[in-house]
């Protein structure tokens, strides 16, 4: 069996709560590593609790050191205030990815649900659902924003192995 | 005269440009001390850009030693997805100010205008006059991210000052 070459971090953003999710990709197989969540309280100021994501997204990097990273693109038609908090914690992990070097793919919402659903129209708990089925796991990973980091996740790793498949 | 007691740096976020501002208050005056502006590649991928950002102010805040923050709030009627990197760089910059331990205040563009021009509705170019002539620059402050960010350092410096007053 070869060596595991990838491990890939995805990362569901939110300013209250950063999902993220870990899988290691080799020898055609997806296995799951682990998966968690930053919190930041609502009555700590704004830059604070970007500083603790900052921080705490740093010490799951050191500690878990993926090669690579998988993240949703944002897309609000409606409701922009509360876009502004998501992209602001978006930016510093975004930023935190690029500073310890790593490449950071993006996929929207339908990429994610198409790589893991087979369709772009599944909801999400049918995501989540299938997240479950495909890692092996007894139950859904909590909180929603892990197991839909782990989509993510799945997504590249899926986006990429279909790439070798048809490399090779 | 006292010394110089506060240091006001004002940011005007952005992903291809943050302009940024520094006054100083001192003996209920201000005055200028320097501006500029951090400048993005739209071809450099988006984590690059945010790390880039990161960098540089970070350059900035140790070169002049600023002792608070200023930054305008975001608010987006419309046009949500040029909200996105705005509120990206944004989220990166306040990260950054609360890494060095400074407070960081957030201004309404209604209240920052409030303070320059003395009234909400005024438009962009009218503050950015009244910028170059409370801080006596012989030109306005270029690019407008840069003006725009002493506009917010000053509404930052007024509002302390009128504080002050009224305290004292």
């Amino acid at each position: 069996m070869k060596a595991v070459a990838r491990r890939i971090i995805g990362v569901d953003p939110g300013l209250a709560s950063c999902g993220w999710g870990i899988v290691d990709v080799g020898d055609q197989r997806i296995r799951y590593v682990v998966h968690g969540c930053i919190e930041t309280e609502a009555a700590t100021p704004r830059a604070q609790r970007l500083l603790a994501i900052y921080r705490m997204f740093k010490t799951v990097l050191d500690e878990y050191q993926p090669t690579e990273a998988a993240i949703e693109t944002l897309y609000f038609a409606r409701n922009v205030s509360s876009a502004i908090p998501v992209a602001e914690a978006r930016g510093v992990l975004c930023m935190t990815l690029a500073e310890r070097g790593l490449p950071v793919r993006e996929f929207t919402p339908n990429a994610i649900k198409q790589a893991v659903v087979g369709r772009g129209a599944a909801d999400k708990v049918q995501v989540q659902e299938l997240v479950r089925i495909i890692l092996g796991l007894s139950t859904i990973p909590s909180p929603d924003h892990a197991a839909d980091a782990l989509g993510a996740a799945l997504c590249c790793a899926n986006t990429q192995v279909f790439r070798d498949i048809l490399d090779n």
